[in-house]
């Protein structure tokens, strides 16, 4: 069965998160907006139905068969156990999604780092707004989520430099594309952070060296960061600490 | 097995997500930061170990025995099966997660209507960016959510005015949360919205007159909304749409 994923075309934004684990797995699927014959329209019309019974509120949605799965947490959770990156213990599985649902909060204050006031205006509208909620995000967001993963890391009973567990779990391909969005947008902030994480630095470099992951970055379907996305680098929002 | 609810004392929070769905269930609980001989450095002692396994970032977390479950998504998902408000088909409790973390991420826009700029900082410190989103979360955020919800409940092919399947599940008291909240700190808001979303407004109704609903709102467990909550009363963001 071709899984479908569904997520807005020309940016990795939420839609990376799945697509990293998609990827990772060798599994079968199709991107649905970039696919030839597909687009963006077939997105927002299952979006959008006034019949249909279980439609998602927003993209990344993923369709496996007749069912619809939406948010990125709640795909990769089902996803997981099906591709093999979910741990195989239901505990260290409920842990693993709380982890992710951590993940999710942490995207969308990057998100609101350059749209503190509106998704439906421009950044250009609220660039005054946005320098003051960087500045707070590079101070203390940043230190605070990414000394908790470190602390996971560190506090693994398995130890071995997973997130869950002593294999590797979709929690740890996000938070690779945690350390690679944060890298982008906010590369001041990074570089003085860091050395703090040795854990999360180690872990990001292992998931990079996977090879069903080195070939995806390697090819034309991993697209660039760029400033449509949630990761996005403004140089006035990129603040050392 | 008693539960262990641990939530900030003082508020209902995201904490009364899970406390609506322990109550209803009558299931045995303790609120361990309101608890007598128990109290807030409990919960701050289990946060912050650093030599503990499955930390929680933040609260609410819920303690089954030795477990730890994290975030109001993923402990609910745990809690509804065993407590009886989750859809026993797999496929419609998947579908259930996916509403839960529609609400949460509406949730955490609420919170940022007072906070748009800094959690570290005080309301009164960004009351002008604050007024500014407020007024894009009432003319633009309730409506696309609210509309969400409606379809929701309009095109669930069960019927029966819930939101998932055709028995209440904990999507339904959140829903109930939700528009107790809105109609707390969005009043003028409400009162023009609400005529748009009968079926979300019957749904309230229900939950509101379930007995043990009933009799868990007239108890001294329901602490009052109150402007150190997420939900909060500021005339001055009680902006007429």
């Amino acid at each position: 069965m071709t899984y479908e994923l569904y997520y807005w075309d020309g940016i990795q934004g939420r839609g990376e998160f799945v697509r990293l684990a998609l990827e990772d797995a060798g599994a079968d699927y199709v991107d649905v907006t970039r696919a030839t014959g597909r687009g963006t329209s077939e997105m927002l019309k299952r979006m959008e139905s006034t019949t249909e019974a279980y439609v998602p509120f927003a993209p990344p949605f993923l369709r496996d068969g007749d069912q619809t799965i939406s948010h990125v947490a709640n795909i990769l959770f089902y996803l997981g156990p099906k591709v093999g990156l979910a741990p195989d213990d239901e505990a260290l599985r409920c842990f693993a999604n709380g982890l992710q649902l951590t993940v999710t909060d942490f995207i969308a204050e990057v998100h609101d780092t350059h749209h503190p006031i509106a998704t439906s205006k421009y950044y250009e509208e609220q660039k005054a707004e946005a320098r003051d909620r960087a500045f707070e995000f590079v101070t203390n967001r940043i230190p605070k989520y990414l000394g908790y993963f470190e602390r996971i890391l560190a506090q693994n009973p398995e130890g071995g430099g997973h997130a869950v567990g002593r294999t590797t779990t979709y929690v740890d391909l996000s938070l690779f594309q945690v350390i690679e969005g944060l890298r982008y947008a906010f590369a001041k902030a990074m570089r003085h952070y860091e050395e703090s994480y040795p854990n999360l630095m180690k872990l990001h470099a292992s998931v990079k060296a996977r090879p069903n992951i080195a070939a995806y970055l390697a090819s034309s379907r991993r697209l660039a960061f760029n400033e449509d996305g949630i990761f996005r680098r403004y140089p006035e929002l990129d603040i050392a600490p």
